[in-house]
């Protein structure tokens, strides 16, 4: 069985982390699947997913890590396509990748008990964001 | 159902970024499967997989970005087992990722208007490259 | 079909980067299922996955590398709330992802030659890892 479904939010712009860990259980929760793997994809290029511990240390660690190896303040030649002043956002969002697939017992996540999923928003503006996930398994 | 085919390409050496993106569509359509994920898979380990716009600029900023935090002109251990001069290659694959997995629905990529799929050559000579396309769905 | 099962082994601590192919390569063998993918997920957010060829000189390289890019003997956010020392461990999990898909065909991997599937250990202490497998196929 495969279902396709996507979850709505908003960010304040680079540096936001979300925890979308919630809003994908509840798509699991509704999809009447008990086992499986649910996909999570964002169709876009200047965002990012992975895993973390959602505390506020970290929170600030992340954004500053990406600020070191990508710094927004200097130029990018993707700047000369567009003029939007976010080819950092694309260089972050390219390394850390749109896609991340997590399997699922018994309706449940297998996450640890300090792991969220979390949704890196690396564009330099707030963003109204949809962010697919598929559902596949029996 | 689970299809599973490779794409063939050629590239030009380190820093070379093909756009996968219509071989992914063309097998997917070609698949007979309507909705499912699309598992794209490097079996090697001098290559990785994400997704960018892709676009001038960001073809240049890339290769910068990698060859500022993974130097091609420094020695690693690597070549002291296998004097090729590619220790920087296997780093950077290692740090993207051979996998990606991206979810399709009607037959189409659930991709951004502005997003491809991008095989990132690190290697340092030109290469012949297969890439396994594994289809799952219904 | 889905088959959900883990693997268990022990690690050094941070810089030990553990083989774990024939452990996955084990699971499938055992699952019955020929054709599908395996999603390995670390159910922690201390350590990461990726795929490399498995030789001694990129054993030394990968935790040079992670060294350079994120220190461990800076201070982060993260130790304010825990005081474990262990912020750096969260980050270079965050940047890797605990996620990895391959596809198999005929039971057998579809790895390169001279790539391996490992676990890398970024945590600053000895750990028992425990590492889901959920394969899906037919």
């Amino acid at each position: 069985m495969v279902k396709t479904d996507q979850v709505n939010f908003s960010t304040k712009g680079n540096g936001d982390i979300i925890d979308i860990t919630a809003l994908i259980a509840d798509k699991i929760h509704n999809s009447g699947i008990s086992s499986g793997t649910v996909t999570i994809f964002i169709p876009g290029s200047t965002a990012g997913l992975t895993t973390i511990e959602y505390e506020p240390g970290l929170l600030e660690d992340l954004p500053q890590f990406f600020e070191k190896i990508i710094p927004s303040n200097i130029s990018y030649n993707h700047d000369r396509t567009w003029h939007d002043g976010n080819g950092f956002s694309h260089l972050r969002a390219a390394l850390v990748g749109p896609d991340l697939t997590v399997p699922f017992t018994d309706g449940k996540l297998q996450l640890g008990t300090w792991q969220q999923v979390v949704f890196l928003e690396f564009d330099n503006r707030r963003r109204n964001r949809s962010v697919i996930v598929q559902i596949i398994g029996e």
